[in-house]
């Protein structure tokens, strides 16, 4: 099997001029890179989860966004914005719930109103650093927050994860993932137990690959058994990316996330939510102002199936993320640090650290 | 579609001397009767969950093993006695949890038990009749247990369950999903939400069936959903089945019912454990004392999958039931009216009103 770590999971190809991913639709059955170059290509690339997990949505709409506007052919800084922004709100609508996706676009555009007036051609060269700037940020704040979240656990541990926040939704290290794979650097082991993660199985098929790849004993175990592993005693520590967080500490992630975390409580075992402070919603009081996608119904009684799982006729739901709530979340792991409750006040002070703000 | 509510899930049938069962591991693509008579074609009908659900599989080994006495040729006493004990001791190996399938085979051999001496065509009646009044307790026990879970609930209500204890579990009614049958045949409407039930899809793809042909507005969804459509609110009541009742209340059932109940009372949501008392094994003082069976890794991996959903390698972890905690259980739905804590009192008194006690 190829080492899917050997790969950066989203990349700007500079030659081609192209979005590069690793198209995670196939994982573990194949590795298989994409390079995008059309701005509907990019856009459901994110829609369809071939690039998915919050980092890396961010990186892929940092990169996208450059792309499209390298491909504005007035000089006329006014119609510039204007072209510029109609890009940005197209790559910003292909999914609702992760902020990072609307953060980076975000930030891309604060790059074309602080240079107003200047050359095409120079916007667009700061365009470029700005998006290689997004994804290096990303590799050093994923780092950080293994290094951080390393100092939660112990050599021996058990670790139970939902959907995948590793590398596979990154560039390199991921979130959640990422006290494990510094922890394996430096030689600790662990028992990974990732949830299966229905309807889209990134527990089974990408964090399983990636933690079994990153040389971790690994479990695999549907939704449903956590509870059990739990009550068996084998987790030491849940550990969970984050696709939106709010002020309060309300964490919005992979659905599951919400119960995953009131078993945490029942079993007294702690539940840390890793977030990049790019992740974090000042303006997102509680979880219940983060919009929740819901997807298609055949994602639950067709995708994966040789046939369909459930008789026609009735309904499914299928929302593609909730919220733990605060109360449930021992700490937050950021880039910058440790943020435990009060939430508030601790999340506050990490995001007055986010570089943008500070510049 | 054909309606499944118009099959007997078990049923005997006395011209061919033949076990009839519903094959459920095609629906709800297809409805299938399987014919079996010899005890190797039962023993894995069993095993492979063709027939499932506890009581159903109690009822099948009552009539499977009546099949198999049919079959002994000896007249004398003793010799009969053993062979028949082979035959039991055999079908009882096919699963570990469900106490139904213990609990019908000692039923079954008391009749032999009883009548030492007599001749073996008097014996073979005598467990035909036997099998046939396990047959039929079973859909009177189904029924009452309707009544009385129905006494908890309202119309209009939102009730989520789990795999399947309904009419495909048992042979009419069922245990968890008798109550809303019930209801839906006295006018009431019900909105029933079906967990998938991950590995093997009882919920997506039997309950869900069963639901929506008897005329439930009926939801699937992932098992991982559970916790967001309770803060929905849109669930009143949680009613699962059993497999295996201790002494305590601790209720072995399908692998995720003890997370369910744990997110039930995490959101106030009242958790109905429905069995009937042959269900109850007062020989298990908690679920700690409860075989747990495990089953084999594809079942995660490849069953319904057109292509393997974890990486080589990887480990699976597949248990097949747990237990909710009986401070978890706000009551026990039985054929003799409805249990409350402290269950240890209150269970030893249903089980007093077993038949085959006060017999």
């Amino acid at each position: 099997m190829e080492n899917i770590l050997h790969y950066d999971t989203v990349a700007l190809d500079d030659e081609k001029n192209a979005l590069v991913i690793v198209d995670q639709t196939r994982l573990p059955g194949e590795v298989a890179l994409l390079s995008l170059t059309r701005q509907e290509e990019i856009r459901r690339a994110i829609y369809l989860l071939q690039v998915r997990g919050a980092p890396a949505i961010g990186v892929a709409a940092a990169i996208g966004v450059y792309l499209a506007a390298r491909e504005i052919r007035t000089e006329e800084y006014g119609a510039f914005c204007r072209e510029f922004k109609t890009a940005k709100d197209y790559l910003a609508s292909a999914r609702p719930t992760a902020v990072n996706l609307f953060w980076a676009l975000d930030r891309m555009e604060r790059v074309v109103l602080a240079h107003r007036g200047e050359p095409a051609a120079r916007i667009k060269a700061l365009l470029h650093d700005e998006a290689v700037a997004i994804r290096d940020e990303d590799v050093c704040a994923c780092r950080a927050i293994g290094e951080h979240g390393l100092s939660l656990i112990k050599d021996g541990d058990g670790i139970l994860t939902h959907c995948n926040a590793g590398q596979l939704a990154a560039v390199k290290y991921g979130t959640a993932l990422a006290p494990i794979h510094v922890g394996l650097e430096k030689g600790y082991r662990f028992r990974v137990f990732t949830d299966e993660t229905r309807p889209l199985l990134q527990g089974a098929r990408l964090s399983a690959f990636e933690m079994h790849s990153a040389g971790a004993d690994t479990t695999v175990i549907c939704d449903s058994m956590a509870s059990q592993v739990m009550k068996n005693g084998w987790i030491q520590a849940v550990f969970v990316g984050c696709d939106r967080l709010a002020a309060n500490g309300d964490a919005c992630n992979k659905i599951g996330t919400s119960g995953l975390a009131i078993l945490a409580q029942y079993y007294g075992i702690p539940f840390y939510v890793c977030a990049p402070t790019s992740t974090l919603d000042l303006r997102a009081a509680t979880g219940s102002d983060i919009p929740i996608e819901e997807r298609p119904p055949e994602e639950v009684t067709e995708l994966w199936y040789e046939k369909r799982m459930a008789p026609a006729g009735v309904n499914v739901y299928n929302p593609a993320f909730d919220f733990a709530d605060h109360a449930l979340v021992t700490a937050v792991v950021t880039e910058h640090g440790i943020a435990r409750p009060p939430y508030p006040e601790s999340l506050r002070a990490m995001a007055g650290r986010r570089p943008e703000f500070t510049a």
